[in-house]
C-alpha cells in the first residue's frame, strides 16, 4: 500500500462541493475521484481533502492524499486518472507521500483567490468564475479594510463555527488588488472557518460601495459578532488556490 | 422606427451558432436577441449580424443591427435587453445607426482569436474557451506559417465555400503568440470563409507539432485544395473579437 498525494483542479459549478455527501447522488469532487479510483481497479478507497470547498466553488490547488496499490508508474496513475475523470476536473500533479501524511492537520496556510469582474455589462465569459459587480468599486479603500485581517484574530464575524471550533485564525496576507476590469481579493490563512472568504469578501464589497469605512470594517472584525458582517459573496468568484506544508 | 447597432458578447457553448435556424427549437443567439426585443414589446425584429458563429463559437464583438421603435432612451433600452437576454448572452454596447447600416455588407474587416491551453494535463476551469492541447508546441514556428497568410489569397484551401462564393479574402494580420501555458492564434481579415479559422488553426497545429514544416503549410495554401489541410480545430477555442467598420 502507497500513500499518495495529488493537486486537483476543478470547476466547481456541477458540484455540491468538495466532500462526500450522506445523500450519494449529489456530485461531489470526492465522490467522483473515488469513482475514477474504482474504474482503475482501486475499490473502496477514501480520498481525503485540504479541506472542504462549497458547491460552487472552484480549485486549482486542492490537495488531496489516498491510499492505493498501484504496479506500474506515478505518471502513468495520473494518466489514467486525468483519462478517467470527468472533464471539469483534472489532477494537476500526483506524487507520493509519507505514511502518515495528511492533506488536512499537516497544511500550515491555505491561499483563496475571490474574483470580481466590475463593469457596468455583466461578462458572459466570466460569469462561471468572477461575480460581477456593476457599480464601480474602490479598490484602494477595500485594500485598506483587508490590511486590517492580517494578523491573529477571533474571526467569528465573518465566519460559522461548528460546535466548540476555536474561531481564531491567522491571516498571513488579505491584499485587493485591479488589473481593471477584474478585481482579485487574495487571502491567505492558517485556516478558515466555514464560509469564511466568502462572508470577508461581502463585507469588502461594502466597503468598496462606500457603505461601511475600513474603521466599520475593523468594528465588524472586533465584534466577533457574525450578524454585524454581511451575507457571504456568491460561490462562482471563489477559487482555492494554494495548499502549503 | 429607429435603426440600432450593437456590440453582443456571448458564451457559444449552449448555442448552435449565432444564426436562427429553420428548426426554431434549436437555440441560437439570433432567437434569443429576437425573443428578448419580443418581451421588450418589440416583436417581429429580425436581428442581422456581421457574420455567423458556428455552434459553440464565442464572441466579444458580434455586431447586429436591428430596427425598433423605443421611446425612452438608448441607456435604458440597453438596461432593459441586458435583463431580459440569458445569463451567456450580453449586450456590451448600443447606439443609433443610420437607415442603411448593415453589420455584414458594411463591415470592414473582423478578427478572431483561437486560444489554445499548451500543457500536459487538461485545466477544467479553460476547458469551455480554450483547446487543450498536451504536446509541446513550436509557437516560433507557428507564427512563422502563420505570417505567410498576410495578403491577398484565394483560401479555398481552408474554407468550404457556399455555392459560387468567391474564396478570395485579404488577410490583414496573422499572429501566433503564447503566454505559456496559453497560445494565441490571432486572425484579421477583410473577411472568413465557413470554418475558415478553425482550419487554419487545424493545419497550424501541425506546424507546431512538426508534422508540417511553414514551406508545406504554404504550399496547402497555395493549392486551394481543401483536401490537403488539416481538420478544423474544436469550436471551443474560438472568438470572435472585433468587427471593424
Amino acid at each position: 500500500m502507497t500513500r499518495y498525494r495529488a493537486t486537483l483542479a476543478y470547476d466547481g459549478t456541477g458540484y455540491h462541493g468538495f466532500q462526500r455527501q450522506a445523500a450519494e447522488h449529489e456530485p461531489t469532487v470526492q465522490g467522483d475521484v473515488e469513482r475514477a479510483l474504482t474504474r482503475l481497479g482501486q475499490p473502496n478507497i477514501t480520498v481525503t481533502g485540504s479541506g472542504r470547498t462549497d458547491a460552487g466553488v472552484h480549485a486549482i490547488g486542492q490537495v488531496i492524499a489516498f491510499n492505493a496499490e498501484w504496479r506500474h508508474g506515478l505518471d502513468d496513475l495520473q494518466r489514467a486518472l486525468n483519462a478517467t475523470l470527468p472533464a471539469d476536473i483534472a489532477m494537476l500533479e500526483l506524487q507520493e507521500a509519507a505514511a502518515d501524511f495528511h492533506p488536512r492537520y499537516d497544511a500550515v496556510s491555505r491561499e483563496y483567490i475571490y474574483t470580481i469582474y466590475n463593469a457596468p455589462v455583466r461578462h458572459p465569459l466570466k460569469r462561471m468564475h468572477a461575480l460581477h459587480v456593476a457599480e464601480p468599486l474602490d479598490v484602494a479603500t477595500m485594500n485598506a479594510a483587508a490590511a486590517m485581517l492580517v494578523g491573529q484574530h477571533d474571526f467569528a464575524a465573518f465566519g460559522s463555527p461548528t460546535a466548540g471550533e476555536v474561531t481564531v485564525r491567522r491571516m498571513l496576507r488579505a491584499q485587493v488588488s485591479a488589473e481593471p476590469p477584474i478585481i482579485r481579493v487574495e487571502l491567505e490563512a492558517s485556516g478558515f472557518l466555514y464560509r469564511m472568504v466568502r462572508s470577508i469578501v461581502g463585507t469588502l464589497l461594502a466597503v468598496g460601495r462606500g457603505s461601511l469605512t475600513p474603521d466599520e470594517f475593523r468594528a465588524v472584525l472586533e465584534s466577533r459578532d457574525r450578524s454585524l458582517a454581511e451575507a457571504a459573496s456568491p460561490p462562482q468568484g471563489l477559487c482555492l488556490t494554494r495548499v502549503s506544508y
